[in-house]
């Protein structure tokens, strides 16, 4: 994955680590803009956060789809569950604080006047969707929900592949794979370096993924060097012992 | 891509490369039997094609989704016309004859009672659709047509994403082009080397695809190894003066 430039930023950052999380970082950093600069924060290519924070995202009105929902089958409930328990966890004094984990929303519109949409016709830049939550129906296509690990630079996702994403008859399209790990990647790269697009991805499918089922994507960082930001990924079985796919992503 | 055995050459086959080419295929094989033993012939692998025969395909109600429709632009329609006219040529004698190229239908249905749903629940067997035609509104996502060239050993494939195909904001998701290429690459080594599996797909992102533009995918034969195809793949603008994606697969 590439870093790309302050002028580039407003390109896939909302549909990429959520909206709500692009908010709160955003009010960081205009609160303390000098922070903001230090090498090692996340959002340290962000030279001009105003220009973001005034885009006009319907932050209320937006659906996170990566809640609960009646389609979701019990190992993605499960599988949820877990992670979710250890975003925030009781303190001794019978507070709650932060957990190691942290979920990331999602929604299906990215930003309204990207810059990559000027040279789009108008009825394009109203209907477009993030491709992974375009259809409407629940577990149709991609449910998915993706987590975050500051401290172990981990990220995993749970994956429930719906009827509507089949290729080989019975089984997930190596396509919708492909697109389930490239946005992984390119979430867990942007979560460690800023906001990047996807260079490279390289994708070794070792087994067929029944479709219905619930697989984990499990990124972890491999390297960074300059503007570039290596992460591999691993997609298995709910319990981690059958490997579907791996891949890395740079 | 690895050939597949006798087995499993049910899974995938009508998706990739259209019912209407296989049934004509099997045609070929039940009447010729001695003839599709050679090992050049690329249903070389198809043990047993009468049980694939006898599975009861629609043939005549499925929609050809490779034809043109409403929502297809001016860029579509023309490279769609430029390959379909070398599809069937004239002769000296002003009758018709098969040109170099072929056009592959497409359908959103894969074979019904293929080994990989046995394991699956009805309800998903039954609403399964292929991923690249899963959506109905003609436009919204994927609309593509191939075309094959035996004697270059070379395919093509016209595509334009559609509103529903985002990822950074007003550009296609790399997942969506990820599909594209892993359907033609599919496509393609099937065509030359019988059934196939994707086992490796090597993607480089050049340059990002506007959301609603017609691209060109072209796939040649890099080699052949054993039971292993491995072809190339590159993603241009509609005239090839510039590259977004080159990829290979194997």
């Amino acid at each position: 994955m590439i870093r790309i430039r302050a002028q580039q930023i407003a390109r896939g950052l909302s549909q990429i680590i959520g909206r709500e999380f692009l908010k709160e970082n955003i009010k960081t950093s205009i609160k303390q803009p000098t922070q903001s600069q230090s090498p090692q924060h996340p959002w340290s290519s962000v030279s001009s956060v105003r220009t973001i924070a005034m885009l006009p995202w319907p932050f209320s009105q937006s659906r996170d789809f990566s809640l609960p929902n009646s389609s979701w089958g019990s190992d993605m409930r499960r599988l949820y569950e877990h992670y979710n328990s250890q975003c925030e966890v009781e303190t001794e004094e019978g507070g709650k604080k932060w957990g190691a984990w942290r979920r990331l929303p999602s929604y299906n519109r990215s930003i309204k006047f990207a810059t990559g949409g000027v040279y789009l016709s108008k009825i394009i830049q109203s209907k477009a969707r993030l491709f992974t939550r375009s259809v409407k129906e629940p577990g149709a296509a991609f449910e998915y929900v993706m987590f975050v690990n500051k401290e172990e630079e981990k990220c995993v996702c749970v994956f429930q592949a719906g009827h509507l994403l089949e290729g080989p008859p019975g089984h997930v399209h190596g396509g919708a794979i492909a697109t389930m790990i490239d946005s992984v990647t390119g979430t867990h790269a942007t979560y460690l370096s800023g906001p990047v697009m996807t260079a490279n991805l390289n994708i070794n499918y070792r087994s067929p993924i029944p479709l219905g089922s619930t697989v984990l994507l499990t990124c972890s960082l491999d390297k960074k060097e300059g503007r570039k930001t290596f992460v591999s990924c691993q997609v298995t079985n709910t319990d981690g012992s059958k490997l579907h796919t791996e891949a890395t992503g740079g």
